[in-house]
């Protein structure tokens, strides 16, 4: 039904529903906005549903560039596509698929690599624009520009997405699944799986357990991992945590006279195999990295810091620790080959997706979304888009 | 003839010379001192042939804590065994050994695991004791304690090193080019070898082509990179290092305006696959990984940089670039296992030692290695011991 309706708006402008945010930190007002047809590349995709990252927020918070407003936040979505661009042949109309804040073109040196996730063709910014071209597909009534959001913008009925950037996926998931991996569920399970390459048997330390953080622990678990221990300041977070693999927890509010790498270098005798960071505190990658172990540990960042923060680490310690420090952007994943894999698993029970969804809300109510998300008891608050 | 000359010494105290610093600084004075028996699981050897690593000048010159003196420095050396203290059986009198700054115990977890050469039983440190016992077997002729230096303290007729820190080698090898794996030349080639896996077809870039420098550029060449690209202050390198593989030459004092980072991005179109620092410097770290490329990009420490100094990266850039940040001590390589096949490779003439000799004096003479390795020219001065 999707395409029948979808054939009717092709090629035309489209008007609809879009939570706008207008001034940092203000609430998103929902307004009839303009959304273009797709340039060539392009796809326009209807939004089933979008669920909130702690990026929108750290964005929707920021009042100094990258930010910019008038803007259309959200990046973890499902769609159908409504229509497509010139030269796009990769979906069609009616196709489900999953927009990413990373681009696969599949041709570029680093798509054709084995080692990197970072397309060259459309590589990763925090623009206001679509990838492929300097401008916006989206206008208010009064015809004044809204600017992008790392590519996607779903928080908006309809919305325009490089075709680098979709994913095609399997129509019988449930939408309100699949936009998990759409970003915060694939990044935290691909730094695991891709990133540190976690082996089986290993220890695993998880700084932050947030929903990318419970997401390492989820690929961490598939993983293989013998030993899997948290850090956070809130200990509810163990019982959350013990679904996804969580064996052991420490209290980072609660250490006592000791810092959180010292009672986790004590705990392991020695350090943990992979420790990774995920609250985004540059003091926090230097406790994971003082908490890994020497040899072969490896250290990665997968939490979002803010622009221009500094990690500093001992010069020595880099020489003669033996560790590893690696960044770990989308999971190390390539979205066209790497989403399917995942969702493949969670079709065949092995894959956790339904317990990352703690709370659901419609559209209309996308602001309760925030209020939830900075609450810190919501993992992911999914908003469905209505009929 | 060397075995004979060992029995009448076995279980006794030898008297024999040293090269001993008493001060921080000071010209080395060559001394009478006496060596005590191997304790267990120790072995003394008569040095053949040591040479001169920076490593020496660096601790040489050092004011403060943990430096101590009177020291007996040197760590490149090639010896034959005189006599072995309680069960030792590796070794008997009269083998040839290499000593080495890191021990190889072969039982620890990091000496089971092919992923570390950072043995836990007797760790790597700067103390100034035989690493099994918090003991010295040097004193004076006043029976004042003389302190060892990283395990080895080659600038000595005799020595003491425990069996951990002692490979076997192949007799046939001229003393006066395996002694070059006992530190530098195993440094920088493991560096590319084992930490880095410099791929085929890669593009590498070293900053700074001392003899480290040029070790790696010889193990680069040797993995099979289509480009090495040397940077240093000094432009008379880019000929010495043609013979190392190097492909392409960088004057860091003679960049323009532009950073050597900008230079090598520009050069490789958009950073190298590999990154090594050898100088030691903070300042050149982040350098060598503001030019590594984004994706699969490995930035490698391989210089010492002075105790206390730190490195400083952007949280943004290590979490965006995919980029690799590791520390290569002793190249990566595990001793026993290593320097065997790096001596192979020299004896098939893949592996080029020859060319890292630039000068060699006799004992008496050893302050002139001081002065020739200062001055920059001098690659590796070996110093025989005489007969
Ligand atoms: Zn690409
Ligand atoms: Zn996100
Ligand atoms: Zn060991
Ligand atoms: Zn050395």
């Amino acid at each position: 039904m999707e395409e029948k309706s979808s054939s009717k708006t092709r090629g035309k402008a489209i008007q609809c529903k879009a939570a706008v945010c207008r001034k940092p930190g203000e609430r998103l007002v929902i307004e009839e906005i303009t959304v273009s047809p797709p340039m060539a590349g392009e796809v326009r995709i209807k939004i089933i549903c979008t669920s909130l990252c702690h990026s929108d927020i750290t964005f929707w918070k920021m009042k100094d560039p990258p930010a910019l407003f008038p803007r259309i936040f959200g990046h973890e979505a499902v769609g159908v596509v409504e229509s497509v661009g010139e030269g796009v042949d990769e979906v069609t109309e009616g196709d489900i698929v999953i927009p990413t804040l990373i681009s696969d073109c599949g041709e570029c040196a680093d798509c054709r690599s084995k080692k990197s996730n970072l397309c060259s063709k459309l590589p990763f910014n925090i623009s206001p624009w679509m990838p492929r071209y300097e401008s916006s597909r989206f206008t208010d009534l009064n015809g004044e520009v809204l600017y992008h959001f790392i590519s996607v913008s779903s928080f908006s009925e309809y919305t325009v997405v490089d075709i680098c950037n979709l994913t095609k996926i399997d129509p019988a998931i449930p939408p309100n699944r699949a936009c998990l991996l759409s970003c915060g569920v694939s990044t935290g399970f691909g730094a695991a799986w891709r990133t540190a390459e976690v082996e089986e048997g290993s220890t695993v330390a998880i700084i932050g357990l947030g929903s990318i953080g419970l997401a390492v622990a989820e690929g961490a678990r598939l993983c293989g991992a013998a030993r899997i221990i948290g850090v956070d300041t809130n200990p509810n977070k163990f019982e959350l945590g013990k679904k996804f693999g969580v064996t052991d927890f420490v209290n980072a509010g609660d250490c006592g006279n000791k810092s959180v790498s010292q009672v986790l270098n004590e705990m392991t005798g020695g350090g943990a195999d992979y420790c990774f960071e995920c609250v985004g505190s540059a003091s926090l990658v230097h406790e994971a990295y003082a908490c890994c172990r020497k040899g072969w540990g490896k250290t990665i960042v997968v939490g979002v810091d803010k622009p221009g923060s500094k990690l500093s680490l001992s010069s020595f310690e880099v020489l003669h620790s033996g560790k590893k420090l690696m960044g770990s952007l989308f999971g190390g994943l390539k979205p066209k080959t790497d989403i399917p894999i995942l969702l493949e698993r969670y079709k065949n029970k092995e894959l956790q997706l339904d317990e990352f969804v703690t709370h659901e809300v419609q559209f209309e109510d996308i602001n309760k979304a925030f209020d939830l998300l900075i609450e810190g008891e919501c993992l992911r608050c999914v908003i469905w888009m209505g009929k």
